[in-house]
């Protein structure tokens, strides 16, 4: 039947999105519930799934749900659990699947966000019909999904794909993992942030705003404005993450690796130091080989298309 | 038919390793013929064409010839080609397999020789059943061969797994490739002599040997007899190793990592340190998980043995 549908879920710290998708990829319907609202997931399913159920309600289509994707942090595709994830209210391992199981009598699959991302750019965005390929999520953190060969690497245990965990600076900045030097702590909305604090306190400069409004968002502006610190901000940000793009590619040597989430969005003012920084950096072998693009999903409904995606090849 | 026979070469600077292995991966005949002597590539593949015939018929088993393997360095196992290799005489792009082909009328495939290492330990060494691995070969440089879901990763161009061209410390260490900080600068037999020399320098010692006497098997055997600086070597390489494979880790999940090679028989030298500093430096979704271990393959037939499991699944 071609008017099956399938359910998408992303779930981050804050909010949880859902949406109702059709074969072509189409959100017909979506709306979005607090995360961290619901101290108890048990709690938390019950009202994803009432609202699961009233969006379908509202679409008048009958029961033609075909399965259900979960995007979530430290997902596990494998056990469809979530293991001690840093920002959510659920701590130690949560059988998340299982659980939603108990209100749909469908598929349901659950990877962490990053992958979920991957297969959304595979099946819906710019790497459709791309085998090799990387996607790297910039968000509050710096999440990834490898793909080899048409297929997500999700390694012995599920967890694969953490380049944002990669140590690019050995005792470098502190991580919220507990370690030193993670790319994340570089290249990320927070990376950033710290870069440009960094940056005013080298140069003795006084803020413009209070310490805890400096963001991203901020930052971004500022440099669209010609801010030099705000630019150099980005140039260091876009000449960390060349050198771990360079690192990516000697890994799996990808046809192309995509920038997606708010750092992205930033545009030249990321891709061009970026680029530069990856160009001056990459093995001579690879050279002029891996293309660094932006996503070719919306933004709005690219978290929610990738966990959908991850239905299509099991049925 | 079972008596049927495979051909693997091992193509290195210095010498070129041939043997002829059965299905049980025996080798029952290897020669070696002087990689170096021939400026010529098509010199080169007569003599090594005639060394094949040669071995073949004294061993007086007919026309049993199944394909042949070869592991090159910046071998290129889509195209056949050997590109633009460091150690070679034969510079730019070599069509080596079709070059065999004029010589052997059985598949022929090629790979670069740590991808080669990687097969041969899934085939006939420590990784049987292991569907996520990674293999690092520590010799005058580090290689690394990557496999996910029982398959290696070649990456869109067939050059994916260049782990040692990695960079480890930004404006590192001056590597061979033009490029600073790579991870073989600090971890292979060349990285671990500079580590040696860097130490006797830094405590103003004079070296016991002249200096170009000096490389990683003079090291080992000092370390072995309790010689500080030597030790300190090695920790300071299983250091960095265990950084670096902390990372390799957070982009494939592997089940196992085995090590190979001149520096990986230096045994608890190398490996003490090197499983001190991963378990220190891997992220903790990953700990405990992953084992590094030692290569289950025969060193002296390890590099053939590779060439020839390329074979085992074209046919």
């Amino acid at each position: 039947m071609d008017n099956k549908l399938v359910v998408g879920i992303d779930i981050g710290g804050t909010i949880t999105k859902v949406g109702v998708i059709d074969v072509l990829g189409n959100c017909l319907s979506k709306a979005t519930i607090n995360t961290n609202k619901y101290s108890e997931v048990d709690d938390f399913i019950r009202a994803l799934s009432h609202l699961i159920y009233k969006l379908f309600s509202e679409l008048n289509m009958g029961k033609n749900l075909k399965g259900i994707g979960i995007g979530a942090p430290n997902g596990n595709f494998f056990k469809g659990t979530i293991e001690y994830p840093p920002n959510l209210n659920w701590k130690g391992i949560t059988h998340f699947v299982d659980l939603m199981k108990a209100h749909f009598d469908v598929p349901i699959v659950l990877t962490n966000d990053a992958n979920a991302a991957a297969m959304g750019e595979m099946i819906y965005g710019a790497a459709k019909g791309v085998k090799d390929f990387i996607v790297i999520t910039l968000g509050t953190g710096l999440g990834s999904g490898i793909v080899v060969n048409g297929e997500l690497v999700y390694g012995h245990d599920g967890f694969a794909g953490e380049i944002g965990h990669t140590i690019i600076v050995i005792n470098g900045r502190e991580c919220g993992c507990g370690r030193k030097g993670c790319l994340e702590t570089y290249c990320s909305a927070t990376g950033i942030t710290n870069t440009y604090k960094e940056l005013l306190n080298k140069n003795k400069i006084v803020p413009l705003i209070e310490d805890s409004l400096i963001d991203a968002k901020y930052i971004n502006k500022l440099a669209k404005e010609g801010n030099a610190i705000a630019i150099e901000a980005f140039n260091y940000t876009g000449e960390m993450l060349g050198i771990a793009l360079a690192n990516s590619v000697a890994y799996t040597s990808p046809e192309a690796i995509y920038l997606f989430g708010g750092l992205a969005k930033a545009k030249e003012l990321l891709f061009q130091p970026t680029i530069a920084s990856y160009n001056k950096n990459v093995l001579n072998i690879f050279k002029g080989k891996t293309k660094i693009l932006p996503s070719g999903l919306n933004e709005g409904d690219a978290a929610i298309l990738g966990a959908a995606s991850l239905i299509g090849k099991y049925n």
